[in-house]
């Protein structure tokens, strides 16, 4: 992966964290791609980000989350696809609320210039 | 994806389904790379086939599954590497026990000429 490539990914990255320390879903714009699909745990796929716009507002709401913290442990790029492995750290806004370790694969396409998630899954650790 | 490589992978899949179903975790050779990871819900990632082996064996006694079917919903081809969004169905010894569903990605690598599973991530649906 290019440093120019990193530092995209690494920017689409921070935009989820940001998406969810202000609960603005309108970014995720910039996260996921138009036809992205999503696999969360206890539901569904989801798909389109429209879709996935109100499943994450739902989720934050529900979970009333705090903050998301991503740590990319391995990417690998292949044609015009990148693949991520990735550990996230969920905070709460409960007083006292453990935080919560889960992993993630992402897969990664090109849309409009710009690198962003077009396959999201992940599980909890615990 | 070519019909061969579709043959190729259906083959792999086909080959886990006959790894639960017979509990015969030594037929996972011919499923993951020898460096592969997985990412199982509730647990840490898990990385190289001998420690995916003997996950799948402790996981299969403690479920008590007794078949397991995969199908596939998208399959596509990038570089080297493919990936693959599926849903998984589970189905358990215990007499009236209900099956389980769920959804997986597998990132696809070839290894010795066989198209393997490199990552395999899943969740259940409810």
């Amino acid at each position: 992966m290019s440093p120019t490539m990193q530092a995209d990914v690494a920017r689409t990255n921070r935009a989820f964290e940001e998406v969810v320390a202000a609960r603005n879903v309108a970014a995720l714009d910039g996260v996921y791609t138009a036809d992205a699909r999503i696999l969360p745990p206890g539901g569904e796929m989801i798909q389109g980000r429209e879709n996935i716009k109100t499943f994450w507002a739902n989720a934050m709401a529900g979970l009333n989350v705090k903050a998301c913290r991503l740590e990319t442990v391995t990417f690998e790029l292949s044609g015009d696809t990148g693949y991520e492995i990735g550990r996230a750290t969920l905070e709460f806004a409960a007083e006292g609320a453990a935080p919560m370790s889960a992993k993630y694969v992402v897969i990664w396409k090109q849309e409009d210039g710009a690198w962003k998630w077009a396959v999201d899954i992940w599980n909890p650790n615990a």
